[in-house]
Parts: structure tokens; sequence; C-alpha cells
């Protein structure tokens, strides 16, 4: 490994354009070479902003390049395995956001292909490095609140998705809800074992006929018996509305909202304070550049990425199982 | 009915003795009369401090008083229906204490004795009346955040009831949720038609010796398709957790605990505010005078009560829906 | 004295009435015997509401009843200084409202009759007694802010009084600052000994014509080097606003408003909250309350009231500094 | 002009550092060319960070080259008058950070140079572009309090500086409150006319030794009558304490401290939330950031800096009247 690691980016979507610039300003000790995306003007546009040298037309070159260290994908969903596995093959260091892929099989030769390469592996899990969240981790594991208990997640999202991209996405369990699986196992670094799912369309009719769901409140039982619920919605109104709380035998830790500041109006019809922040690029700004700080990092000491292999696989079980379980009409385990 | 409601009390435990005061001094128009209790000590103590002129031995001489409109019980639950049946024979009005009774049929039996005599009958479910979520019920009444979508409650107590009192109490279902399966129904004005329920023995072993559980994740799925979770826990260290949110197509009202001030120390490990109010009684001191208050004007203007006889079968039946579905691992339908 | 405290209430007015209920009902050990009010209707419909036996048309008769054992001061201010005298020759234990009177020479001549008879003599700066002021200050007298630097009081009223109420009022600094003229006092425990004030009319000009002010900001030095704002307005048109800070070399406490509810809805346009609570009466209910407990408390034990006779007396000389201040453009000394 | 505007920097601390990234990173359309510090390793190091082309032994070199289309001048307040003379007569874009200088004349002479060259000139108030406090001007500028009657501001610091930092400061009103006085005109937009300053030693006696102070309470009068108080501390153990009220006919204005996260514990003693951000670069970064792309886009647009030069004259101004007011113990005018 250089000095300075060289890195590469695939993908200059709105994902790819954070990371690049994470790496290109913020990231000590990085030297960003090239960039791919199928519109190579956005790739331009990405490579001028962040002093990117190389925009490569074909992903596989950039992938394969002998003077890359590691590579960040941000492709979409689909080409995230194959993609994996070339860079796995090329011995190059992994950054892959999530999911690996909408099928388990599919994943998990992926996985295979990373292990037998014995190359790094870091997941896009963005919300664990939110600094609320961690902090709530901290806490957890620092014992602060005792054993946990009960696990609580509020998830919505600011506005729905097209039917169109709902089509693709594999389900709202496991484009959207994937997060808060991820989320339940880390936040009480604990396993769950069993999980129940009442879903409905509540938000738009167009989703409910591309055969998905809009609304849901799941419910998980840990292997310690800990429980747990999220609810989600495609569409809340007032913003993009992330909370988290865990209660233990000592205490609760919750997680609010982030306002854009703490200014408050009290006028004649009440005290008003700021909405949420709107937009996930906003709202986890400072969790995607800690990822990318923390990816660096780990490659430069030589430990196992934050979030692994693993941690990509395992919430997709559970995606799966809270499917089955909606449709199916019963609580479904999750055996890892 | 006189120019001044004569009301009688059965039952001089800590809520005897709250409807007590609540009637003696903060109720315009009525005149207590008498009260009964096994303790008679307790009976003659509460009678002196709120100047009720009878202690009664006997609940039956009370209730049958002719001189009596209206009756107050707040004996054990086994002896709700009895006297209630009493009570309606004897054309008082009542009011009493959740629940009816931990037997679905005999609930249906001193149901259909009300009905027969024609008397009104309100239900003692308290939360109804608490300042916070009445400003809810009316915000989502007036449409102020669209259609319902999602609820949830979170339900904690300060400390574990003994074992002892778990045996006598149904379960925790019937004793504690009970309540959240009641604002269930009354915050969005909507029959829930299905939940499932996880439970838990994290708290206390003995809790779970004696059959029951004392940590629980419930799920509920409305009529309309609204969505709804509950949890519960017998034990928060930091005090009574009283919470509500009801979240729609147009935004969402949050409520949140009460504490005793509003004082907020800054020092050098920590911003520090109050811990929410820790005994039922304090938390919900206005909800108790104004639940009482409502009755009585109801029974003055001759309108029916607020809390009906089927508002306290309803949740019975829910209670034991989640009873069933705890046990049998599915979720359950709610038959009304 | 009596096992029982014989009580009699001079005044039927709003604050009358408060205590009259709260002596009625909310305290033991109390009887309450008498009231007095020029308006008969009134005296007679609170006696009636509060079960008190007379209604007295003299108020000296009332005061020099040998039943009695203390009178509650709540005339006019213009009578205080009188009532006072004529209740400390009849040996009666005495709670009187504040001001004690506009006229520093009156109030000496009055607290000398006081002193004289040797009877107790508790003023009615309720503030004392709520709960969020008296956490604050418990919180400075433990030390838990450390050496007390900076003291900051938003007292702002939800509507200022009519014009000709400003005329005998004494002034806004005399009719409202008082308060917390008494709060600087008491919070740090710590005599105040030069303040400075700015002041406006900025509400409503008629006031400035009856020659008052409705705006001011005031700067206070403690002896201790301490230093204190207060800021004033007649007029906050989202209601009421109460706060306090206290400043230390170890730590910061803040007291804020008190809202009727902790209901919050956030929609498309803000995330609004209750605003705080708009009536005085209604935000400081538990005060008022736990005043007269506190005073009937010191009765029983013999000791000495808790607001003195020179508690009354301070912040009226400081009301008159602060009058001083602003009509000569000069910081004034206070002198005790 | 150039396409990209080519920029300097005097002064490589700790505020030379932050506008070196600000503008490398995050401000499009520039180029770094050049840093001054008189100590070379750290101009060196920031260039290496930056990637400035040039590190400049002489900042006369610095201004003075013909490449440069602006300068930013972080040096030493005692350096700033020269430096931005020298700037104005080699034709460059200003900005430099506050104050002009601690003599009145000096900062006069400065800006005719200024004015005669005809350069843009920006000065370094980054508390203008703080989120929360534009949010604040935003509301009252838009009328949504009515007519401002009162303004607070709270301004304290974590730490206090050395003693002998202190010595050459022009003391805490010059060195501190200096912004709480630019943030008091520019809030309302208003001038204000009389000021009145008390101030104490109660942080660190070597202050006082020095002839400064480290406390203060300032209560201020605008031209409209509204009024205002500062109050300050060298030394808030619970952090940086930054916040502003502004209240009038219509409604109030609060922006509170800014805390890291949102996490919130509640424990057996507490409900603890996150102390305020500590140290200034942090809780104003955002500023900072905003205050460079606003002089940036002036530049662009050929509009005049939005923090003028008489901006930065005024709350000398103000400093002056502060100090001559604690010292000689009365009221004193403001003339512009």
């Amino acid at each position: 490994m250089n000095a300075e690691l060289s890195m590469g980016i695939v993908g200059a979507g709105r994902i790819g354009r954070i990371h690049a610039e994470n790496l290109a300003f913020h990231t000590p000790g990085v030297r960003l070479r090239s960039i791919h995306d199928p519109n190579r003007a956005a790739a331009e546009e990405c490579a001028a902003r962040c002093r990117i040298a190389r925009v490569d037309d074909d992903p596989r070159r950039l992938i394969e390049d002998p003077e890359l260290d590691a590579v960040v994908i941000c492709s979409p969903t689909g080409f995230h395995a194959d993609q994996i596995e070339l860079a796995a093959a090329a011995r190059k260091a992994i950054f892959c956001e999530k999911p690996i892929d909408l099928e388990l099989a599919r994943v998990d030769r992926a996985l295979a292909c990373v292990e037998r390469a014995g190359v790094p592996l870091q997941l896009g899990f963005n919300r664990r490095f939110d600094p609320g969240f961690r902090r709530a981790r901290a806490l957890v594991a620092e014992g602060r609140i005792g054993t946990p208990q009960l696990v609580r997640i509020t998830s919505r999202d600011p506005e729905p998705p097209p039917a169109q991209y709902v089509r693709g996405s594999g389900g709202m369990f496991l484009d959207m809800t994937i997060h808060d699986f991820d989320m339940a196992r880390w936040i009480i670094a604990s396993e769950v074992s069993e999980l129940h799912a009442f879903a409905s369309v509540l938000v738009d009719p167009a989703i409910g006929e591309a055969g998905d769901i809009d609304t849901a409140v799941i419910s998980l039982r840990y292997a310690s018996g800990a429980l747990r619920s999220i609810d989600n919605s495609r569409k809340a109104v007032y913003g993009y509305d992330q909370r988290l709380e865990v209660f233990g035998s000592e205490g609760c830790v919750v997680v609010g909202n982030v306002p854009p500041t703490t200014a408050v109006l009290s006028g004649r019809s009440g005290v008003v304070a700021d909405l949420p922040l709107h937009f996930f690029l906003e709202r986890y700004q400072a969790a995607y550049l800690a990822e990318m700080l923390d990816f660096v990092e780990c490659l430069r000491a030589g430990r196992a990425p934050s979030v692994s292999g693993k941690d990509g696989r395992v919430p997709v079980l559970m995606a799966m199982a809270a499917e089955r379980s909606r449709r199916e009409g019963r609580p479904v385990s999750v055996v890892g």
C-alpha cells in the first residue's frame, strides 16, 4: 500500500458525489485517482469539482487499475455483487453501498469471493456513523442503561419514491427498512431471532399496485428476550424522521431529529421550532464523512472494517423475513 | 335528581381517596354523602378529611341508599361486576374503575344489567382526560395531522408490582396494557382489527414464575389499515413513562412526559433536566379531576357518559387477544 | 393557639379567592372563619363556595375578632399598612400581599408596629414558592453552580394594565418588577448594592401619559460583585413569560416557562409546541398553595415566617432606586 | 478580475487555517494562491494541506502580488490596519478579521484609505453568518415579532484567556463583547444610542491585575427606545454559551446553544442532554464557511460586502463607551 491511498469511485450519482467530496477534501492521506459513471458528463463534472485525475468509461478498467488501492462502489444495487467480485479478484479494498444484492444467494457468492481474496470489505451503513446514534451506542456499550430490554426505531422518509423505482427496489423492507434492521443489530450488539411485520399501503396506491407497501410496524425479538419495534413510513410531510430509543434496566437513551437551527419563535399561536432536516444527504452529512474516515483508517491500521460482509448479509435476511411475515400473516424466525 | 348530586364511594384506597378529594373540594354541585371500605379506619380517615357524612360498613347498604344519586366504585376488580349490578338495580348512576372484570362473560352480564336498568355508566379510563392526550386527540379530530397512519404508545411503570399482586391481576395485558388498548381506540376514534404481541420476562423472574410477563411490544392493525405499536415495561428506573405519538398524512403529534419543573442544570458533565413525575397519582392528577368533572357534567346534562360500557369491554377483548397472541406465537383477530 | 388555626381573609378579589380556596380545601388544620370585602356579594359568594362561616362588613371587626388566630390581607395596596397595624395590635399572625405600601416611611411604621407586637408577618412573594424557582434556589444553595456570578430574570406580563390602574400602582417598578427585585435577593441569598435602569414606553402610549413606563432593562450589582439583569415588558403576546437563570463558577441553572401540555405538532411549516400558561393564577397555582401551606406550618411550628417584613421592605427600596435611576439617568445605590 | 478569483491569506493561525480550508475545499471559483505566517512551518503545513502554491515570507510581497485579487487578513490585531492600507493601496479586495484596531483614530485612517482606493472591505463578524442567528434576523426582518422592543444576548466563553493575552487584547469589551455589540446592531438593523456597563472580576484575579474584567452586564438603549442587555463571562464550565433573544410587539425569537448530538439519557438521577459545543471553531464552523462564501459572492457580483468598514468601526466605539461606562460608573452615549 502506498504512503497515500489511491482510490477510485464507481458511480457519480448523489451518493457517489458525497463520497468523492469527502475523500477529496476531508480525508487526509487519500488520493482520489479515478471515477466512473455510465453518464460520462456526471463523472466529468465530479472529477473537475473534486480534482480527480481520470474518468474511466469502463468500470472494470477502473477497478482493475494496478495503481488503485481501494474502490468505492456507488453504482445501482444490481451491479454491486459483480463489482465486488471484480474488486476482490483484483485485490482491492472495497467500500460498497448497501444492499449487496436483493438475492441472498447472490450476496453469499459475492461474500465468498471477498473471503477467498482476503480483501477488506466495508458496507455503507452510514447511520452507524451518525454522531447521535454513536453516542447512544456508546452509552449502551458502557452499561449506562443497564441491560437493554426495548429498542424503538422511527424511520420515515420525507417523500415516497416513484412507483417505477419501487418496482426495482426489492420492496420497502430491502430498500428502506434494511437500515433499521442494521441499526437493530448494531445498537445493542445482539442478533434478532424472530420478527413480525404488519404493513399497509397508505401513502400512494401506485406503490401498492407495484406490489409493495409504504407503511409498516415491525416487531422483533432478540435472542436475549429483548424486544424491538420499528415503524416506517414512506412519507412524513415534516421531513426526514429518524429517531432511536434504547431502554434498559438502568435507563433509556433517546436520539431525536436534527433541526437546522435552534431558533424558536413564540407568537400568538404557538411556540414554533425548525422542522428536522429534510434531505438524507444533509441529515447524514457528518455520518457520510465519518464512515469514509473510518474506512480509510481501518485500511491504514490493517484492522477489519467496522461494517463487515456479514453486516451486509444479515439485514437482507431480516428484510426477507419481514416480507414473508407480512405476506403470510405470521411471525417468522431469522436464522443467520 | 336533586339540585345537588348526592354521591357515595365504595373503596377508600389510593384511587378512592383521589376521587373523594376531587368530589369533595373541586366538583361544584356535588355532596359526598357516604363512603365504604372493608378497612373501616381508612374509610373514616377519608370521611373526616373530605367531610363525608356517613361511613357504611356494608357496600350494599351504601349503594342502595335511596338518598344517593350516583356511586363511584373503587373496590378491587373482583367486586366491580357485582357492585355495578347492585347499583344498576338500585337505579344509580355509576362510575367504575377499570377493568369491569377479568372474564369477558362476567363483563357482558354486568353490562346487560346496566343496559336493562338504563342507568349511566362511566369507566375510569383516566388517561382520556389527561390534558396532553386530550390536546393530541383534538388535533387529530380537527384533521391537523390528516389521515392517521401510525400510532405509537410508550407505557412503562416506575416499579413492578409484587408477584403476589401479579397472580390476581389477570396478567400485564389486562392490568396495565388495558389503558393503552383504550388509548389506541380513543385517540383516533377507530377500532383495532388484529394484533400481535411479543412478550418477555426481563424485569423480575418472580413475575415469570407467576405466569405473567413484564415487557412487551404489541403491534396492532386498525380496520383502516393504520398501524400501531405499544411498548410496555413494568419498570422504568427514571419514572413513569407515558408517551404517545400519532402520525398521519399531514403531520405528527407527540405527547411527552411531564416533568415536575422546567429547571435545567448545565454543569461540567451535561445538561440535566428533571425526571418525569414518578407516581401515577401525580402524573394523572389533572386527569382524575377532569374525569370526575366530566362524569358529573354528563349526569347533570343528561347526556351519555363519555367513556361507555363498550369502552370498558373492548380493551378486555384486546387484552385477551394479546395474551393469546403471545402464548400461541401468532397474530390474533380482535372481534368486537 | 387552637388545635385548629382559625383564620380570616380581608378581600375577596382574585387573589383573596385563591387563598380562600387553598385554605378551605388544601390546608389541613385550618378553619376559615370569616371573610370581608367592600363588595359584600363577592364576599358571600366566596364564603358559600369555601364554606366560610361569617361575612364581616367591617374589616376592623374581622381583624379584631378574638376567635381569630391569623388574618390574610388581600385588600388593595392602600389598605395594607393600616390593616397590618390593626392586626398587629390585635396580636394576630399576619399574611399580607405585596407591597406593604408605596411609601417607604409608611412601610417602616407598619413594620415597627409588627415588631413591637411580636407577631409573625409573612409577605406574599408567591414566586418564591414556585416549584421551578425553588428547584433553582436549592441547586444554588447546594453549591451545584459554584459561586453565583450572573443572574438573569425575564418577567413579561401577557397584557398591560389599563392606564387608570397604572396611575394608582406606584409605577411598573413597584407594581411588577418588585417580584423580580425580591427574586434577585432570594435566589442567591445576597443583597443588591447598586442598580441601573433603562426604561421606555413601547407598549401603550397611555401608560406613558400616566407617567409610567412599560418596558425596562435593569442591571444590578450585588455586594459580592455578582451581576444581574432583569428585563420587563407589560405585554408578551405569547403569554406570561417568567424565566430565571443563575450562572456560577461551576454551572448554570435555567428555569423556563411552563406549558399547559407537552404536546408538540410537526406539520409542513414547523414543529409547534404549546404557548406558556397565560394567566398568573394558573402559572403560579402551585406556588400560591405552597406559600399558604408554608405560612400555616410556620405558625404551627412557631418559627419565623419564611418571607419576612424586611423581605417586604427591601424590594420597595429597590423599586424606588430603579425609578430614580431611570429618571436621573444614572446608577443608584441601594442602601438597606 | 480573473474567471477564478486568486486569493492570499495573511496568517496561518487558528482562524487563518479555517479560512484556508474553506477557501480551498468549499468555495467554488477560488484559487488559493499564497499564504504568509511569521511562523514559516505553520504556513507550509497549511499550504500543503490546502494545496496553496506559494508560501511568502514577507506579508507585503504577498499583498502586493499583482496576480492576487483578494487578501484575507488573519494576522494579530496590531497588524490589521497596516495590512488593510497596503492591500487598499494595491487595489485588492480585503477580508479582515475583527477588530480593525484597538484605537479609533487608527481604525479611521485605515477606513479612509479603503474608501479612497474604492476597494471592497469585509469585516470578520462571523456570527452574522451563523444559521440560527440568521434565522432570527430573517424572522425579525419579516416582521414576525412585530416591532423589536427587547434584545438579550448571552455570550460566555468556555475558558478565560491567559492574563498575558489579556494585556494586549484591548480589554474584554474590545476583545470579546465586540461581537455582541455587532450583533446588537445587526439583529434588528438599528443603532444603539446609549449604554451602561456593570463589570466585575469573578473568574480570575490575574485578569483583574492586568486591568481588565471578566464578567459584565451591559444595558443598551436603541434610538427607537428598544432596550437590550448583554451578559458576558470569560468562563462557562459547561461550554461555549452563545444565545440570543429578540422580543417584540408580536412575539419573541430565541436562539439556543448547539449541542453536538440530540441524544438524551434518562437514568435514576436525571434526564441528561449533551453539553453545548465547547470550541468556537466548532460552534461557528458553518458560519465561517458562510461568511467566506458570501465574501466571494459579493466580489463576483460586484456588490458591496455585507459587513462594511462602518460595521467594523461602530462596535469599537461601543466597546470604548462600555469601558468608559464601567470606569466612570455612569451611562455613556454612543455617537457614531
